[in-house]
């Protein structure tokens, strides 16, 4: 169901100076998928990921017990853009804004043209006229994959901390 | 009232390459900026921006809104001065602490001299014998510009997230 | 106790371009240190430090007072493994996650094979069916040395911002 390790530590299979010189890359691509997110666009958030894309949001508790479940499971781009559509309706019911805090990628290895990294992240969230709270937090395990589109996501999991998650969470992360 | 555009998506102009060539030199501002914020050297702050400066704190909903009312707005660096010379005699009653968790820099274009940027933060505050609580989440919108003092903001919209806030944000974010 | 300063705004050493040179080694180092610690392998935790390691965690307020005290203290590697296994036992316990977000790295200076830097953190902490919380935010203030071994620290002082804290504080930082 993926091919990434998302339990325990994985020691990077790159030496340091290539993992410095991969990492601008990666942390390019992060930032900019984020910036689609934070600002609303969900419609765009599709285009990050290759035609036969996995993307699954799964709690560490999970993970950690080897169970596939996850709290949303997709298989290629045309479920995102499913997804996405669906979000973007709803969103117009009840508007939010969102603000991911990244931290810096940690490049793991290249696999031919792909590349493995992880990230770990917060995601507040704020209603309208509401506090602005912790939504989620955890860590992304991706592969990257070079096309002639540029870098692409051909497996992203994000895996999530709490085990307790506000029955509301629809949005992409 | 600006020349940012502090709302939706905004793609970047520059390839990615010249983005990551120029990324490291404005993280190393946001740092610095930060650093002298955190260590609550509030008097040496406004030398981070331009003699004709714009900075500006707006709640997000506000700038969504097309609102240009904010919950600071300052032109120039003596209002900088002022302001700052006025918290810092203020501090003394209400001493706290601050820490900045900045993400990554997103660098959006070049124009002649000028650099467009964004950052998202977190701003953890502490005050003497309370606990840690996020006070504020955001989104730094920049114009920095390159002098012969090195880079300089002309213009920062601090855009933050949460429609409540306490009425104690006096603090330069 | 310390060859470092861990309170108030000092001046960075090195010219901006040196600083951005070193800047991504030393986040190599950080991820790598918190991608253990996040992982939970406690036990591989002392492999960071030299042998002659100092590594302290203290409040904000002790610092500024300029109090020695801490919560933790640690000379020597020896005394880092001993800790390590100590807390890998009790782990059993009462298992948990941890994630770190870290911002980006502050490089101050460079004294013969050692790098001075600071690295500001927040850590999350996630007990098992309970919510993810702020366990810790705070700065790291950092003596790192080249050796045969690659970068290790000499000297790490963590100062984390609350004056309140859980008794549960067991878990390296």
């Amino acid at each position: 169901m993926t091919t990434l390790q998302i339990n325990g530590y994985v020691p990077s299979r790159l030496d340091p100076r290539r993992a410095a010189e991969l990492r601008p890359e990666v942390e390019h691509f992060n930032i900019e998928y984020c910036a689609v997110l934070d600002s609303g666009q969900v419609e765009d958030w599709p285009r990050f990921f290759t035609e036969d894309c996995i993307y699954r949001i799964t709690a560490r508790e999970n993970a950690q017990l080897g169970l596939p479940v996850g709290l949303v499971y997709a298989e290629g781009r045309m479920m995102l853009q499913d997804r996405a559509v669906a979000i973007a309706r709803t969103q117009m019911f009840a508007p939010r804004t969102m603000v991911h805090i990244l931290g810096p990628a940690r490049v793991l290895a290249e696999e031919g043209t792909d590349i493995l990294a992880q990230c770990n992240f917060i995601l507040l969230q704020t209603l309208v006229e509401g506090p602005t709270t912790l939504h989620l937090a955890g860590t992304y395990y991706d592969r990257l994959r070079r096309t002639a589109e540029g870098l692409l996501l051909q497996e992203r999991q994000v895996i999530y901390e709490s085990s307790i998650i506000a029955n509301d969470l629809v949005y992409p992360v």
